[in-house]
């Protein structure tokens, strides 16, 4: 999924992609990752991925002291939760300071990523507007994700965020809308607040109903008839 | 809870706020709201929070159209999600479609609310960068609830759950930082996806554990010895 044919997708910033590309390289602002390889961040920086797919993680420190002070929580101290996916053409930041430790980790092979000071979008006034858009609309997919996670059955949740990722991250392929990457039973549990054993049995469920499809390789994705049905978002 | 109280926020745009009142009220772009009313919504259209609550929900209707067909779904057709609070100062939109269901009502009597098009924002560019970077602490602040939300027991959602929101919308009063409005048990169980009757045992667990309080009236807060370890975001 590279940017030069993602273009149809208006909530993406492409426009001046090239310019950018090469202001990027002549200041040492490009870098790529391998697989699961953590990017570093800095508060302050505003990020773009240009390839792959960046995985944002985060730790709640808040349940691990509370946990430490009368053992409610239950999580080991390192288990980071799943946040979301930021793909090719998107901007990405990370500002919050501890004791809440968000983390953007490579989440494929060959996940290059531009890094800049918010400053430094003054020289393109028109792509910093984009990039705001691209938040914008980034603000209002998490708006339905929290949606998502109000439902209190595990299997309505699983559901409606593997909806949601589809509709965002989903490309076509033979039958369905699929994912171009492969999520963990793990990392969608820690997504969704269920437990691994629990989501791969209702995504067996989901499966045998017909709502979601798994590829050969484990990528998951909507069938035809149910994507054919994904709204959209205006802007 | 006023603007002019409340400038000590840097997240907030207050610069010109003076200004932008004047304008809404010559064009008739300034209401208030009782409590508990459905604020109207178009797509393209910007809100500002002047005065009081804005509390944001949803209807997840991809859960309910799986429910129809499948029976997976339990919750009664017009359940809503509480998915946050925007308060005074703060901007808010609703740009998504069907068949997502996102609603902005008035958390409290005398909400006031601005609203405009975003091309309208072109007179204050400055204030335009104002609302952009608030979207981004909102932004921000989502990430952190969905690392709250990913945690697997309820008590440890529902703890999260408010000390973030105490952060956001916390005020000082006696022996805390308490919110100020209420919230249902049931408004918050739609926001961790947990029942009423769970959120009701758990409050009373983290009361007597001394991790919440509770104000006379209802309002939840944190004890001043956990609110003064809150985290603060960085810009």
């Amino acid at each position: 999924m590279s940017l030069t044919t993602s273009t149809t997708d208006p909530t993406r910033p492409f426009l001046i992609w090239q310019k950018v590309l090469d202001w990027a390289h002549e200041h040492y602002r490009y870098r790529s990752f391998t697989k699961d390889e953590k990017i570093p961040t800095r508060p302050g920086l505003l990020y773009l991925v240009h390839q792959g797919a960046v995985r944002m993680v985060g730790e709640t420190q808040v349940g691990q002291k509370m946990g430490r002070r009368t053992s409610l929580a239950s999580q080991a101290p390192k288990e980071s939760s799943f946040l979301g996916l930021v793909s090719s053409g998107q901007p990405f930041e990370v500002v919050v300071q501890s004791p809440y430790l968000l983390q953007s980790i490579s989440h494929v092979d060959q996940t290059s990523v531009i890094w800049m000071y918010w400053e430094d979008l003054d020289i393109w006034p028109h792509f910093r507007r984009e990039v705001l858009e691209s938040f914008r609309y980034q603000h209002q997919r998490m708006l339905l994700r929290l949606n998502a996670l109000g439902q209190r059955r595990t299997i309505d949740r699983l559901y409606a965020f593997l909806t949601l990722l589809v509709q965002e991250h989903g490309e076509s392929r033979d039958d369905g809308y699929y994912l171009p990457w492969v999520l963990t039973h793990s990392q969608i549990a820690s997504a969704i607040g269920a437990t691994r054993v629990t989501v791969t049995r209702s995504i067996g469920k989901l499966r045998q109903r017909g709502l979601i499809r798994v590829h050969g390789d484990g990528l998951l994705g909507l069938p035809l008839e149910e994507s054919a049905k994904l709204p959209q978002t205006g802007t």
